[in-house]
């Protein structure tokens, strides 16, 4: 028999992907599963997007331009301005989804051996991409204590090595929660532009920002060489199978070899696209209401959390997850438990071990990440299920108690 | 200004694209341009595949599998075994078109320094996956003189060392044309076995063999371990843009490490998976009429290509290119100054110029391929506006006569 690369056989797995057949066995059981595990909402698509499709009159579903639709670059331009970002089309790269936004901006900017750095928890599989180019992540723990704030500038800058390409951040972020202020960003950026760095900022949750006005980095005029955006249609508009996103660039050369990687592909899905195009022409009023949505599920997870015994978290004001720290020994065994071990009115709730978004080792051991993409009466019942879970589990371990600055519950 | 990745730089690109803006500008001018430099259809897509996404009724988009819909994968399994394969759903991994699945396959198979063996004139985008990959090609010349028949399987074994690890093949090829018999591939079958190699198969023109009776490796019993096929609907279903492919293989080693790159991008395109699985609902009588289309394009441009001065081709029997060996002294230049320089009734044709299916310098200079995507009366006019430029190009250089067994008009 060939033997398989030693790459393939290295290569990252994600740790939430490893509990998959575990919540298929606990179902084929008769076991009813609340997925609060991935962030795959349950919010309807705009129906005008979709009706874009369905009136799709084309007799034929040729390739688009590797770039992406003209017409939706340019229809792009006017989104982004709304952020105050002044873009021109031809800044706009269409990708399948931001996934691959991701693996070109690490391509196109990094070689084999450079260092990016990125705080942690951070979203788990952009392990995959930096392991996929050969890049190191550095990385800095940011933690629940204090509402898992973006660390110092003072602490990336001790990061830097001769091997530092990029700082890459995601804002607002997953797992976190956390939305960045335009202080905290700039500061980031000085640390950029003085070590001539790259700053990638993955922005797909750029809507979901709740007490605070999202602060988008295009905005900043002398990052301009600098800045590479991360976008995606798959969580504001909850098409995440349509595998649309966006990279965005104001550096001709990135953006020159961007295009080289995306032409290897020949081109984005055709039919992602007519429906990406068409979620332009929503009416705001989809997206307020959505927000809303997320706000009243946020809030009620929030309450019911804050109410466990010996739980720690705060309360995120971005994005759709949050990060809570339970009493347990190890969350990759525990969110196994509950789909094998565990259920309370014949359902149980899968959640996400945090240990996959830390590379340090040992971390996130007693933190479980929570998508809110359910309604609130569904995330009650997960709620319940979660509450008797932490009484029952064998494996319970106080967490550790931490003074703060308030803004802990204990 | 930070510095982009040396990777990036010296990434490969298509001396096809480099022609692009020529093209544009051609027609900004009010030129008419006949495009037989792609393989981009205008042959309609079923329109029972179309009616299945028009029909498509959730509200809501979301992730599929990453190994693409069950639904799909166990349809598929149906298909194959039309053509002899008798295999399971999990042998099914569904790919962003064909693409995908060769990249999968170099990083799952193959790690970075290994060589693969791929007959020459080849799809030139393989490049840009080995290129990404770090894997080198190692080539064999086939030539227009004995009609791009496969190198012996000794020529294959001249080739081997210790770093060789695969041996990669198009069937029906692009851009020769050329369909493998059985014996043919059953003989690198052998070399495959000895010398424990990686057997890569990219039959995404399977459906068009047009003498011959198209041979899937899939049939190959003793092959199985060695085996990954590589597919799409682009082709099939004139559906380019759905990017819906597969990959097929029995070995699990590799099927798990190809999943793992899987889902590191989450999922194959929704839409274009909701197309792909409705294609295997359209009568067999839509190939069979899209065939019967094709063999009427190839053989009216063969017999206007076989009529024109120093012009050397043969007639391939599969796939829809065919190769010309035509009196130029540069195919790139040539091309170009079809775009820049020339023009027949306001029009002109853009061809591909073959040096960029060759690996080996120098090689393919008076080749060029023309994709036959188009109508025979728009084929005409094409033959027409390349018969006159042949006749007014200042770099006419006559093409080598070479003494062969009969197949060549000269």
């Amino acid at each position: 028999m060939p033997i398989i690369s030693r790459r393939g056989k290295d290569a990252y797995t994600s740790p939430i992907r490893h509990l998959g057949p575990y919540a298929d066995a606990a179902k084929a059981k008769g076991k009813h599963v609340y997925h609060l595990n991935i962030g795959n909402p349950d919010i309807n698509t705009p129906t005008l997007a979709l009706e874009a499709v369905r009136n799709a009159a084309e007799k034929i579903v040729p390739y688009s331009p590797s770039k992406g639709f003209t017409s939706y670059r340019k229809k792009l331009v006017g989104y982004y301005k709304k952020f105050g970002a002044d873009l021109s089309y031809e800044d706009i790269i269409i990708t399948n989804g931001a996934s691959e936004g991701i693996l070109f901006s690490m391509f196109s900017c990094l070689d084999a051996g450079d260092e990016v750095i990125i705080p942690e928890p951070f979203y788990a599989i952009y392990n995959a991409f930096c392991y996929v180019s050969g890049v190191k992540i550095v990385t800095i723990t940011s933690s629940i204590e204090n509402g898992y704030a973006l660390p110092s500038a003072k602490e990336f800058e001790a990061c830097i090595t001769p091997r530092t390409k990029a700082i890459f951040i995601c804002n607002p972020n997953n797992p976190t929660g956390c939305v960045y202020t335009k202080e905290e960003l700039a500061a980031l950026g000085e640390i950029v532009k003085k070590n001539d760095l790259f700053f990638f900022v993955d922005e797909v949750y750029r809507e979901f920002s709740y007490e605070d006005k999202f602060y988008s980095v295009l905005n900043f005029k002398d990052l301009e060489d600098h800045v590479v955006v991360i976008d995606s249609v798959s969580k504001r508009f909850s098409a995440c199978g349509a595998r649309v996103g966006a990279l965005v660039s104001k550096n001709p050369n990135i953006l020159e070899n961007v295009n080289k990687y995306a032409e290897f592909r020949l081109s984005p899905p055709h039919f992602g696209q007519v429906l990406a195009e068409a979620t332009l022409d929503v009416d705001e009023s989809y997206i307020n209401e959505v927000k809303l949505e997320y706000v009243k599920r946020r809030d009620y997870i929030y309450s019911r959390l804050a109410k466990m015994d010996d739980v720690i978290c705060k309360k995120p004001n971005g994005a759709f997850y949050i990060l809570a720290k339970i009493p347990i020994d190890d969350s990759v065994k525990f969110c196994k438990w509950l789909l094998t071990d565990f259920e309370y009115k014949k359902s149980t709730v899968m959640l996400a071990p945090a240990s996959g978004f830390y590379a340090t080792p040992g971390k996130g051991k007693q933190e479980v990440r929570l998508a809110y993409v359910l309604g609130v009466e569904t995330i009650e019942k997960a709620m319940d299920c979660l509450e008797v879970a932490l009484k029952e589990y064998p494996g319970r371990t106080p967490t550790e108690k931490v003074v703060t600055n308030g803004v802990l519950k204990h």
